[in-house]
């Protein structure tokens, strides 16, 4: 049984898209951002750096979105999120869903968190700084599906598909959204089609995309 | 067979460590940082991102040096550097592997490579920043270490510790190195201790620790 500790739209996204696509039995619990409930001493003991999403598994807490996809994806290898050992497609999932966490996901942190820098609001120059990095990934991310997508794995959907649609779309009120490279727009438009994706916004009350 | 791209005591370290750890059979192809030889052309066609390290496995070109060290566990599994499916303890690891990825190395990034943030120095407020965004890893990480350690996953070593000696030693030279939060000095002085540990500082030709 897994409990997601999670708030609409956030990095929890991903693992409550991979609990919809294996068909497990969860329980939500929503940590209210507007009263810093993930600063509550009750919610630091679960994740003491104080983010979502937590999942609980059989009574253990584990954090870190990209380690959650891949612990759910090896237990229910039926829903095929990520290729088994000995296949080598299984190393690209590993680099690609490493790669979106160390990359993507830092970068975004700093994009929506300035007072991380130091800063209410970033310097003009900073800020653009920080949007060059985010869009440099998207440069790169489309060269590669571009040349071997529509999915990052290839012809096949996998579960590192749900990181990246999650931080595409986090990107949507920027001054230049990921949907803006074709490639990436193509893999948006095929995972959206997804009933996990459309099960999540209902369950997560997501009006826009 | 494997050949490893790196350049001396960079992100190529926790590969190398691994590989000598599993007493795999590898190459080392030299990337030289002097001659922006990460940046050439023939380099980017393994690695589009123009970092170290890539790891080339039968003729695949693979990066992320967290996924690196995810794969190379796997496919040697009597070394034990990651528990097996089903262990509860693999969730862990995967959990650290990925917290140290996206917290640790993207902060390093910020912090060596002031350039990518529009800077050749940073001011000091935004230096202080991420120098605070890099002691607040140590400080989650030492609270885990005294309570739960002495390594990662508890009393045993595990792979992820490679990683993060790798990431301990990049705070050699900044104001308050690792070292001086005594659980992580511990688990440095016990990973430091190991045979691959010796060997790797004479391969990289590293004097200082």
């Amino acid at each position: 049984m897994y409990t997601l500790y999670y708030s609409p739209g956030t990095a929890s996204m991903v693992v409550h898209l991979a609990l919809l696509e294996i068909g497990a039995d969860y329980r939500l619990e929503y940590v209210d951002f507007d009263k810093d409930a993930q600063h509550s001493a009750e919610y630091l003991k679960l994740n003491p750096g104080g983010k979502v999403p937590t999942l609980v598994i059989d009574g253990r807490p584990v954090y870190e979105s990209g380690a959650l996809l891949t612990v759910l994806a090896e237990r229910h290898p039926a829903a095929k999120l990520i290729p088994p050992p000995g296949n080598p497609a299984r190393d690209a999932w590993l680099q690609w869903m490493v790669f979106l966490s160390n990359a993507l996901m830092s970068s975004y942190r700093l994009w929506f968190y300035p007072h991380e820098l130091g800063n209410a609001e970033h310097p003009p120059a900073l800020r653009a700084a920080v949007q060059r990095k985010i869009e440099s990934v998207w440069d790169q991310l489309e060269a590669h599906l571009s040349a071997h997508g529509p999915y990052l794995l290839g012809a096949d959907f996998s579960g590192v598909d749900l990181m990246l649609i999650m931080l595409m779309r986090w990107s949507r009120n920027m001054p230049r959204p990921a949907t803006e490279w074709p490639a990436l727009k193509r893999l948006a438009d095929l995972v959206r089609a997804r009933p996990s994706w459309k099960r999540l916004c209902e369950l997560e009350g997501l009006s826009d995309w």
